[in-house]
C-alpha cells in the first residue's frame, strides 16, 4: 500500500461544495468514483486538506489517498484524469511518506477573491468573479488589510453557527492586487475559519466604499462579535489557490 | 415608434443557440421575454444580425427591435439589462433610423476561436475553449489561412446540410494569434455559411497537426464537395466577435 498526494483544481459552480453530503454533487465524491473504478470496486477513501463551500473553486486543493496498484505517478494522474468528469482537473499525483497527512500536515494556505469591477456585466465572469462595479479606495482598503493581517482571534468574522472553539489564526498576509479591471485579493495564513475570508472580503469592500472606516474594522476585531461583521461576500469569487506543507 | 439597435454579449453555455425553437432556452426567447415586461405584455420581436448555434458565445451579437417607449437609450440599456438572465449582457443600446436593420444592413463579421494549448485540461476554460494539447505548425496553419482567404465557393467548408444556395464567400482575413498558451484564430468576412467557422478552424488544425497539407487544403477548397472537409471543431470555442455595418 502505497500514499498519493495529488493536487487538483475544480470549478465549484456545479458542486455544492467539497465535502460529500447526503444530497448533492461533491469533489470528494466524483474524485472517490474515479478512484472506485481504476481499483475495480475496491473503495478508496480520500482526505482533503479542508472543505469548500458550494460555489467555491479550487487551484490548488490537496488530498491524500492510499492505493495499492502499482502504477508510476505520472500515470496514475493521467489515469485518475480519465475517470474524473471535465469540471476537476488532477494536475499532479505524487508518492508521499506513508505519514503525509492532508489536512493535519497543513502549514497554511492561500485562498484568493477575484472581483470584476467594469460597469457592464460579464457574463462570462459571472461563475468566477463578483461583480462589484461601485467606486472603491484601495488605500483605505490596504489599510484595513494591515490591521487584520497578524495573529488575532477573528470570532467576529467567522460565520456565526462555526463550533470551532479556539479561533485564534495568523494572517501572514492580505495583498490587494490590481489587474486591469480585476481586483484580486490574496490571504496566506496558517488556517482560516468557516466562511473567514468571504467576510473578510465584505469587511474591505465596505471600508473601500466608505461604509466602514478602518478604526471600525479594527474595533470589530477586538470586540470578537460576528454580528458586529460585515456581509459575506458570495462564493464564486473564492478560489482555495494553494496549500502549504513543510 | 422608434427603432432601435443593441449590442449583446452572451454565454451560448446554456443555450440552444440565438434563435427561438420549439424545445430548449434561446438567447431571442430571453431577450423577447425581456421586452414583453418592458412593454407590460405587448409583444415586442426582435431581428438579430444572424444565428449562433448551441454553445456558440457571443460578445458583439446585434439585435434591432421597434419600441413605442419614450426611455432614453441609455436607460433602456439598463432597463433591458434588469430584465435579461445573468448569461446575456446588454452592451449598448441605440436609436438608429428606421431602415436599420441587423440582418440584411451588415457589411462583414467577424468570429474569433479560442484554442488552449496547457498541457492539462483547464476546467475554468472549458466552456469557453477547446482544450488541444497537441504540437502544432503554426507558420503552416498561416500558409493555409493565406490560401483561405480571399473570395471563394466555400461549397467544402460548410454543412452538408446547408440548404443555401449561393456559397461564394469573401474572407478579408485569418489571423492566427498566440497569447501564451491560447492560440485565436479571429476570420473577417463578408459572411459566413453554416458551420463555416467551426470547418475552417478543424482544417487549419488538421494542417498545424501534420495530417493536411496546404496543397491539400487548396485542392479541398476547389473542390467544391463538404466530403472532403476537415471535422467540425466544437462549439465552446466559437465567439461571433463583432458585426460591421456601414
Amino acid at each position: 500500500m502505497k500514499r498519493f498526494k495529488a493536487i487538483i483544481q475544480y470549478d465549484g459552480t456545479n458542486f455544492v461544495g467539497y465535502q460529500i453530503q447526503p444530497n448533492g454533487r461533491t469533489v470528494q465524491e466524483e474524485i472517490e468514483k474515479a478512484l472506485l473504478r481504476m481499483h475495480k470496486g475496491e473503495v478508496v477513501k480520500i482526505v482533503g486538506s479542508g472543505r469548500t463551500d458550494t460555489g467555491v473553486h479550487a487551484k490548488g486543493q490537496v488530498i491524500h489517498f492510499d492505493s495499492p496498484l502499482a502504477i508510476p505517478p505520472i500515470k496514475y494522474r493521467k489515469a485518475l484524469q480519465t475517470f474524473t468528469p471535465y469540471d476537476i482537473s488532477i494536475v499532479s499525483v505524487e508518492e508521499v511518506a506513508s505519514d503525509f497527512h492532508a489536512r493535519f500536515g497543513t502549514t497554511g494556505k492561500e485562498y484568493r477573491y477575484f472581483v470584476k469591477r467594469s460597469e457592464f456585466f460579464d457574463p462570462f465572469a459571472r461563475h468566477f468573479t463578483l461583480h462589484f462595479p461601485y467606486e472603491l479606495d484601495i488605500s483605505l482598503m490596504r489599510k484595513a488589510a494591515n490591521v487584520l493581517t497578524g495573529e488575532h482571534d477573528f470570532t467576529s468574522f467567522c460565520a456565526a453557527g462555526s463550533s470551532r472553539e479556539d479561533k485564534v489564526r495568523t494572517i501572514y498576509s492580505i495583498d490587494v492586487i490590481e489587474e486591469e479591471d480585476t481586483l484580486i485579493f490574496a490571504f496566506q495564513g496558517n488556517g482560516f475559519l468557516y466562511n473567514m475570508v468571504r467576510i473578510l472580503v465584505g469587511t474591505l469592500l465596505d471600508v473601500g466604499q466608505g461604509r466602514l472606516t478602518v478604526a471600525q474594522v479594527k474595533a470589530n476585531l477586538e470586540a470578537r462579535d460576528r454580528t458586529q461583521g460585515a456581509k459575506t461576500a458570495p462564493p464564486q469569487g473564492l478560489y482555495l489557490w494553494e496549500v502549504y506543507y513543510q
